[in-house]
């Protein structure tokens, strides 16, 4: 969070509630947006209803990129250039406060807002293609069969630029009342780590024999959370 | 997933990509729900541009309750009726194919589309905040400090009826093009169990000398996935 360069502020993305949580310095929002891959993606559908469907994605310098069949509904939608809102969300941690009402969570957010625009230079799509692959499990790609010429065809991936940026992260311990400091009430933070949660490879039973797991799964690791501004 | 009761499929609804993915029994959308305690949600703000905020909620019946500061832009928005979306995600796994094209990923999510409604009646709202902190922290409500008059009157309830809802899951191992199968590749799944990230608790270090880990935090689970319809 040191003075590096930061996403100028809109009055659609200052954070007004909890102001002092608000985060627009762009090495912060990088590292939020490189330790998930899960995002959800806003959209309004007809007769104004908003729409929020998660699905992967990823981060290339400034450009966010999104992928899916081209005949997904919310893939059509982006490519129209409709507004759009892409947040990813890490959770760090329940806060046990002394008061039920001082509870909270730690946690790390970041709001993009925006209008997405179809990825359709033949390199491009292939790199973004790669990146999304390497960002959610980084090695694979050299793995696996790449995508044919078909394959790429019933992909579309669209791109947003992050502009429109705005973080909102909460660390640390409960903050309660001073008249509930005396309170005989546990307080403190239980921490999640999503790193932790990765379990043991499961091979496909179809799997031909004498295949070893691959660096990529056997050495798969995320970003440190303690990296990620905090 | 056996035939219990299932939410009526709208149009808007029914799961159109991967259809043999959409679920709609109420007690598969429950476990979901249940196990999980961050959603997604999605409204529409000033011209058109959608929004999708995370945040805690608690389902009681066939009610999803959704909290937050009285001041909160989210909640006023809420509070008007306007169209909303919340969705809930749970990642189980990374799918890794013997092709980058048929990647994918083992997830449980839930899509509930309408209208929330203020919750206004002292005995409801109460009942949802601690509905709440209990689908979060199990057994909390009764160790901490009740919400007083003033943090009642500060904080906004909303409920959101299941009424047009779907969910939609993937599990299980890849599924490669017949062709592919013979390549010398690793082809299976790498689990997350979320269960797994929970780390061991961090006492305030204001904390009073004195006082034990509760039994809330000590023996902190969440429903298990396997119970989830799965």
């Amino acid at each position: 969070m040191s003075g590096g360069d930061a996403y100028v502020v809109s009055d659609r993305t200052r954070v007004k509630r909890k102001p002092g949580r608000g985060v627009y310095d762009k090495e912060a929002v990088h590292s939020i947006l490189d330790e998930a891959f899960l995002c959800h993606v806003g959209y309004v559908g007809k007769d104004g209803q908003p729409f929020v469907i998660p699905t992967a994605y990823a981060r290339v310098g400034e450009k966010l990129y999104l992928h899916g069949a081209a005949s997904n509904y919310l893939l059509k939608t982006l490519k129209t250039g409709a507004p759009v809102c892409v947040t990813v969300t890490i959770m760090d941690g329940l806060v046990l406060a002394r008061s039920t009402f001082h509870h909270s969570m730690n946690y790390r957010s970041v709001v993009i807002l925006g209008s997405a625009e179809p990825v359709t230079d033949a390199s491009e799509k292939n790199a973004a293609l790669e990146a999304i692959v390497e960002h959610i499990v980084p090695g694979r790609s050299a793995e696996a069969r790449s995508p044919t010429g078909p394959e790429l065809t019933a992909t579309s991936v669209v791109s947003l630029t992050l502009s429109e940026v705005s973080a909102k992260c909460r660390s640390g311990p409960p903050i309660d009342d001073k008249p509930d400091m005396a309170l005989p009430v546990w307080a403190g933070v239980l921490p999640f780590d999503s790193l932790a949660g990765i379990g043991q490879p499961q091979p496909d039973p179809l799997l031909e024999p004498g295949i070893d797991v691959p660096p990529s799964v056997a050495h798969y690791t995320r970003p440190s959370a303690k990296q990620a501004g905090k």
